[in-house]
C-alpha cells in the first residue's frame, strides 16, 4: 500500500503546496483512492504515475471548499479522458447536492456512473482489495476519517472450526480465506472469526480537519499509519483562536497514547514556508510533536509518496 | 492595457497548459479583470505579480467547466486573503444559481459582495477606467465576448458643440472629458459625441468558445486586439466532427475581413503538445493561420504577457 500527497496545505494553495488531496494505492495493480479533492488535484496527478481509469473511489472527508472544489473538474477530466466504469464517490449528502447543482448548472454529463454512498450513515464500503470505514470527527461541519484496511489477508484457515460448523469445503471456504464474509444457513460468518490471521492486515487511517484527535481511537486499533491535520502549531493555534482544527502537539499526544507506530502530519497553514530555514519554520511542527511522541513522526509536502508494506514496515519512497 | 494569459488548453489541463484564464491589466495602477476562470487559475495566478486586492472583475463566457471550475475556490481564497471590497461577477445565469449552490453546500461566506451582471442581458458594464459591452456566440450553450474599451481617452471637449447645446462649463464637461455620458436635461449626452478623440481608446475583445467568428463584427469594430479560441487546426476539427468551436483558419479568415491588427490564437486542443518540436505541432495552427491573415498573429501559451500601448501598438513582454 503506498500513501502519496497531492496537497499538504490548509484552505488556500500555496507556490509550494496544494489543498488537500491525498492518494492510497493498493499494494497490487494499480488501483488507487483520492481521499479528498481541493482544487488542482487532477493538475497534481497528471505529474504522478496515477491513471483516472484505474482510480476506484474518491472519498471526501468534509464539504470546506479545500477538500473538495477539484470534484467537478477531475471528474470531468476523467470522463474526456474516456472513463466508462462506475466510480463510488463516499462524501457527506451535501456534496452529492453540489455535484447535482454542478452538473445542471455546468451541463457536465458524465459517461459513467456515480456510486454514491453517504459518509454521514458511518458507512463500512467493501472495495475488491479493501475495506473502508468511517468515522466522524469535530469540525465546524460534519467531518470524518476513512481507515483503510487491506481485504486479501496473510491467512491460514481454521479448518477444525469450519468442520465443527459444518461448512462444506469448497468456494465458501475460498471466501473466507479471500477475507470475505459469507452467508451460511442464514447465519453471517465472519471471515476473521475463521483464520489464523499471520500476521495483521495493513490498515491506514485518513482523517479530515478535526479539532478532538481521541476521536480516532477506535478507527486507529491495528492501523499502522494515522495521517492527521496539524494545521497549527500550540502556539500558533492559541493566537489564531481557531477551534476547528488541532495543533502539532495535540494530535501527537493522542498517536502517543494509542501506541501508534507512524504519524504523517498535515494540511499546514500556509503561513508556514517549505523551506526548514524559512520563519516561521514547518520544523517547528516537528519539535513540537515529537517532545510528547516516541513513534515515526513525518511531515506531508506535496508529491511525498510513502509506502507500508506486508509486515507492516512504513517508509517514504524516494524519488525517481 | 496588458494581456496575461494563466490557462490556454481546452477541456482538460495539461502539464505545460491549464484550462482558460486571462488576466487584463489596467494601464494605470493594479486593477486588473479576469476573462474565465478554470480549476487552477488562482494557483497560476500565485506564480504572477496579480493580487486578489486588485482584481476589479471577473467575466465567465460560459458554463461549461473548464471556463469556470476555478470560480469558487479564488473567491474563497480571495475571502481569506482579506479582501473587503465587492467584486463584479459578469456572467451568464447558470453561474450565479451555481456559485448560490455552492456557497450553501459548501458553508462558504464571502466578507465582500459580489455584484452579479447576467452577461444573457448583453450588459455594457461602466467601470472608473474600462468600458466592458458583451456580445453573444455560437457554441453548445450560451457563450459571450468581452470587449474592453479604455475609457480615459486621450480627447479634446469640443467646446463650440458644447456651448451650443447649453451644457454649462463646470463638473459635467469634466465628466464629458473623462469618457463618461452625462444626463443634462432629461437627455443622455453620450461623451464620444462632444469629444475630439486624438487617437482610438485602446480596445480588446476577449472571445469564448464559439464555432462562428463573424459574429464578432461589430465587437471588432475599432479593436486592436481579438482572442479567440482556435481548438482545432482545419484537419483536426474535421476529424473530430465536433461543431460547437472554431479552427485556426476559420477564426484568420474572419480577422483578415474585418483588417483586425493583432490575433491571439488560444484555448488549443490537448492533443497539441507545446513544444515545437512534437507531433501535432502547434505550430500547425500558425501556418494554417498565416495562409489567410496578413496581420499579426500570436499563438498564446500559460504566462505569455502581452501590451498594448497607447498608440495601439501591440506586442509580447519579454520574460523578466
Amino acid at each position: 500500500m503506498n500513501l502519496l500527497f497531492l496537497g499538504t496545505s490548509a484552505g488556500v494553495p500555496t507556490k509550494t503546496r496544494n489543498v488537500t488531496g491525498i492518494a492510497l494505492r493498493e499494494s497490487k495493480g494499480k488501483g488507487w483512492y483520492l481521499v479528498d479533492c481541493g482544487e488542482g488535484t487532477q493538475h497534481q496527478v497528471l505529474h504522478t504515475k496515477l491513471s483516472f481509469h484505474s482510480l476506484k473511489a474518491i472519498l471526501i472527508t468534509h464539504v470546506h471548499g479545500d477538500h473538495c472544489y477539484g470534484l467537478p473538474g477531475i471528474l470531468a477530466s476523467a470522463a474526456m479522458g474516456g472513463r466508462k466504469e462506475a466510480l463510488t464517490i463516499v462524501a457527506p449528502a451535501g456534496i452529492k447536492a453540489w455535484l447535482e447543482a454542478t452538473f445542471e448548472a455546468t451541463q457536465l454529463c458524465l459517461p459513467f456512473e456515480l456510486q454514491f454512498i453517504c459518509a454521514d450513515e458511518l458507512p463500512s464500503v467493501e472495495f475488491t482489495n479493501m475495506l473502508v470505514a468511517t468515522f466522524g470527527l469535530s469540525h465546524g461541519v460534519a467531518s470524518y476519517a476513512y481507515a483503510f484496511t487491506e481485504r486479501k489477508v496473510d491467512a491460514e484457515l481454521n479448518v477444525e472450526k469450519l468442520v465443527q460448523k459444518g461448512v462444506p469445503r469448497g468456494p465458501l471456504w475460498g471466501q473466507l480465506k479471500q477475507g470475505f464474509d459469507i452467508e451460511f444457513e442464514g447465519e453471517i460468518l465472519k471471515s476473521h472469526d475463521y483464520l489464523f490471521i499471520k500476521k495483521p492486515p495493513r490498515k491506514v487511517v485518513i482523517a479530515g480537519d478535526n479539532a478532538q484527535p481521541e476521536l480516532l481511537g477506535k478507527a486507529c486499533v491495528e492501523a499502522q499509519v494515522l495521517v492527521h491535520e496539524a494545521t497549527y502549531t500550540q502556539e500558533m493555534a492559541g493566537k489564531a483562536g481557531e477551534v476547528g482544527h488541532s495543533y502539532a502537539r495535540r494530535v501527537a499526544e493522542f498517536a502517543e497514547s494509542v501506541a501508534l507506530p507512524n504519524l504523517v502530519l498535515t494540511h499546514f497553514s500556509p503561513r508556514y514556508p517549505l523551506s526548514s530555514g524559512a520563519t516561521p519554520s514547518i520544523e517547528g511542527f516537528r519539535a513540537e510533536a515529537q517532545s510528547v511522541y516516541s513513534g515515526r513522526l513525518y511531515l506531508a509536502r506535496d508529491f511525498l509518496e510513502f509506502t507500508l508494506d506486508k509486515s507492516g514496515h512504513f517508509r517514504e519512497v524516494a524519488d525517481e
